[in-house]
């Protein structure tokens, strides 16, 4: 996609097929869209209090409405807003059980979904046997199960499932029953976790959205009437409104900070090869010029660590997936405010700010400055060639494992399909030397960053995770702020700033009038903007460290949280 | 290439063009091979006994000639032939200086190439001069520069080097000269190296021998009439011969491996990204799926590691190249036999071993077992796919890059030149959905062989470097052994068994004659062979451990050459 031909480049004939789609995949879609509507056990519902147009024309704070309201018992919401950093220690300690501690984030789950549309599967009463499984272990045994002993923990659900139609929002592929758990979700399991809903995903997984021709789109947490973000579109709806202790996403082009960042909690994009994507549903599959990652979110940058670590450490996932490399988790305390020295990018050169993320970001180098820490400004590098190349690696393939999933079933295909089918040059199927010299483009740019960071003797860089705040529906088209830390593969945290956009703030200054766009991307990103139309969307950056030094970012999140006073357990 | 079908499958046309080459390029060639020899300082030449032609053809032996006929003195002797692991503490004692050692490995390296013709480049009065400066620096501090403060290291010629030519064996890059050393060069020169040579390597770097149109072809030291190997060929003359005490080979099917196993040193393929191989000349630049690796070679287990050790925890190759993982090389015990289960792959289902090579391989197991080893057979694992796949992947790109070095000075194409330039489809260009499939089958073959290994608690698979010892002059087609580990990326020792081909004991057995070839190449592999044309050839042997677990095989290795008694400085 050039910034001037997009949805345009690729040819879209013989993906579509009505007449197939509706004989012979609809009926399977609606079975299991039935499926879903079971799993919504009676005792958790609540009785929303207008339809969910309603609400989101209104700009309703479902999360805001929890607390309201009361939708919980007071000991659900003491088990749900306590971080999984601590629920694991009470639950080795006996002190709380598997089973109270589902039941608590089963009901917040299933509220969840009732106003964003969260999950594609619910299974609480799976959950629930397993929970007390853990139960009786624990009582046996004198002690838990592994280090993640009873923690509910939501799936994206690209990941393959045991015995559960895994499909990746292809429809073609809800005749795929994996005989086994991915590699992520099987060390999940192993180190004592509790599953019960897998998550909402856009069509091909990559949108920075959420629909697809199963459920359509997850609504935003703070604002039905704005996105979840995606692809792990699902996982935001649920973690940030409380309805699981940590969720899983993946992340290759923006997939898990977007979400993270839309939908008020934290992320981490990790390093390559440290977690597994062995195991699910991709269109990319095979390709390694920028691969997908899998990674933790959350409503604490403990629980972020927590995951990390025991998935590293205990899990060992390089004895289950050859792609992993036995890098061991390092304990790395919280820097001192003074000890950090930050480059802050606030325009990456290709799309504009919208009022809310400028402000914000300004806000938020005002409070780290103040706190100590040596903040320069990143004068952006080379991010349209970096632009460029990964949207050409996404597509490289002429789109080859695209089309072939999508034709199977001839599904219509959704606005942001055709968007990111656009990305590169489309349908045009790239030669290997083609796609070697990308790569030689993509090393050099690594390289360019790493010396950027060593020579200058900066820890990290902070940036937007988006032009803009959670955008409005099928609205979000811009990925350079995500992607550009994909192709450089920097481990990358989203986390919340604990700010939320203010219509009375957010407007554009008197400067807008007359600013001249750079690209059309730009034109049409702040097209969309409108003070009004975003009220309360949290505020969500990213920190991006050195490659393979996850740890180091985690810990420089904790810092800068705590600078920041956010408390994502305690909003309302 | 099929078995069938090979040196018939690629075009060609387009690659030569002997006026232009001759008019434009060779008269560049020749200045070359004028500085190669006045780098051949008089002090340290010795007589030959006769000319090179009539030696090879009485297949003798130089090194025991070196010996033999005392051509250094005694004192270069005990230099030389003391491990570089010991060399470092003598010279950080002071017992030793910079200058004594490199004059010693100096005269043993020049006479080596008068025998071998392992050099492309001599610069002895250079490394003199570093020598000194480092001498001086031990002087004035007191202490050595760095941890392989005054170990003479050659480097193959690949390897970008500062101000000085380099080409890679394609004629088309005599006219680059980089303006900084390559980064494994440059944290090598960091730890206190002394370079004084730069060795050979084929045309294309993708043979396992040595010709090009440099210098043509490297002899074996330990038989003049048989090849050293390759692609590092020049690393396995002069690193056999003793004339550097570590070399720096490079691997992408056998290059490090081969020149060691025939040769008669060791060599690591260490797992990929662990070591830097940027800033080189690469006919695979940008390739991915299969990557290059560098690593050491040398004539003690101690050598190699010392090399890997202060390379990865002082050298910290992370902070240069963003390739790199920062995994410290940790310090593993040299297991007891009795602690070690090995599988041992007699025959790969590919190409049958000829005599010596089976005959080594059950001698080396009968000790091992002996010494409490647990042994079992390795039953070959999709091998055809594993070397149908790799072979595909070298040239995918339809030797797209290799065309256009090659093509630049229209050089003549060697005879295994045009053999890997047929490898896969040869000319055929793959697009990028072809290439992602074989990603996949080859992450597939890396999950199978894993999961073999941890689900049968096997620590190590032990195997022929090639189905054959050092073979004849451009007579080695066969990459089946070596390449396997390749597209595995498992960490691959080779150690020399302290054995040797022997004319009365390896001869092809009875059944032989009526023996049916599996393949084309199975039958050219074995009618090279023939039993007095390899007396003396060293037999050397693959140990190959998990992924990024090269410290368990570097440990092993020791104790494997101590069960077998090997000692490479003590040979005549």
């Amino acid at each position: 996609m050039s910034f001037e031909s997009f949805l345009t480049t690729d040819d879209f004939s013989g993906y579509e097929d009505p007449e197939k789609y509706k004989r012979d995949w609809l009926p399977k879609v609606e079975k299991y869209r039935q499926d879903l509507e079971d799993g919504l056990l009676s005792e958790y519902t609540a009785e929303l209090p207008a339809s969910i147009d309603v609400l989101a024309s209104k700009g309703f704070n479902p999360l805001k409405y929890l607390y309201d309201a009361k939708l919980l018992t007071e000991e659900e919401f003491k088990i749900t807003d306590t971080p999984a950093s601590e629920l694991v220690e009470k639950l080795a300690k006996g002190e709380l059980t598997a089973v109270q501690t589902l039941k608590a984030f089963a009901h917040r789950a299933i509220i969840s979904h009732q106003f964003t549309n969260c999950a594609l599967q619910l299974f609480v009463t799976e959950g629930l046997e397993r929970a007390q499984y853990l139960d009786d272990y624990y009582k046996e045994h004198g002690k838990p199960i592994g280090p993640l002993h009873g923690i509910p923990i939501s799936l994206k659900e690209q990941m393959d499932y045991k015995d559960k139609i895994t499909h990746g929002s292809y429809v073609s592929k809800i005749i795929n029953i994996p005989g086994k758990h991915g590699v992520t979700t099987q060390i999940l399991e192993n180190l004592g976790a509790v599953f019960y809903v897998r998550t909402n995903q856009p069509q091909t997984l990559m949108h920075l959205d959420s629909n697809n021709n199963f459920i359509g789109l997850s609504k935003n947490p703070f604002h039905l009437g704005l996105s979840s973000g995606g692809s792990s579109s699902g996982e935001g709806s649920i973690v940030g409104f409380g309805g699981s202790a940590i969720g899983v996403g993946s992340d290759i082009g923006g997939s898990i900070r977007a979400p993270a960042a839309y939908s008020g909690c934290h992320g981490l994009r990790p390093t390559t090869r440290r977690i597994s994507t062995n195991g699910g549903i991709s269109g990319g599959a095979g390709q390694e010029s920028v691969p997908a990652v899998a990674g933790p979110m959350g409503r604490s940058i403990e629980d972020l660590e927590l995951w990390m670590k025991t998935y590293i450490n205990d899990g060992k996932p390089w004895e289950l997936d050859q792609w992993c490399i036995p890098l061991a988790w390092r304990d790395v305390p919280k820097p001192k405010p003074t000890d950090l020295t930050i480059a802050v990018m606030y325009d990456d050169g290709l799309v504009k700010t919208t009022p809310p993320i400028a402000r914000g970001l300004k806000e938020t180098v005002a409070k780290l400055e103040a706190a100590g820490v040596k903040v320069i400004t990143f004068e952006p590098i080379k991010t349209k060639l970096a632009y460029d190349t990964v949207h050409k690696m996404y597509a490289c393939d002429g789109n080859y494992k695209q089309r072939e999933l999508l034709s199977a079933s001839g599904e219509p295909l959704a606005k942001l399909t055709k968007w990111s089918l656009s990305y590169g040059d489309g349908a045009k199927s790239y030669s290997v030397a083609e796609n070697r010299k990308l790569n030689i483009i993509r090393d050099s740019l690594r390289q360019e960053y790493t010396d950027y960071l060593i020579d200058n003797k900066v820890d990290f860089i902070l940036s937007p995770t988006y032009n803009n705040v959670a955008p409005k529906p099928e609205q979000v088209y811009n990925w350079s702020y995500t992607s550009l830390f994909n192709i450089l593969d920097l481990p990358t945290l989203t986390f919340q700033t604990g700010l939320f956009q203010d219509p009375t703030k957010d407007v554009w200054d008197e400067s807008h009038a007359s600013y001249t766009y750079r690209n059309e991307l730009e034109k049409l990103e702040c097209s969309t903007y409108d003070p009004e139309a975003f009220a309360g969307a949290p505020i969500g950056f990213q920190l991006s460290g050195r490659r393979y030094f996850d740890e180091e970012v985690i810990a420089a999140g904790k810092t800068i949280v705590e600078i920041l006073d956010v408390n994502l357990f305690n909003l309302f």
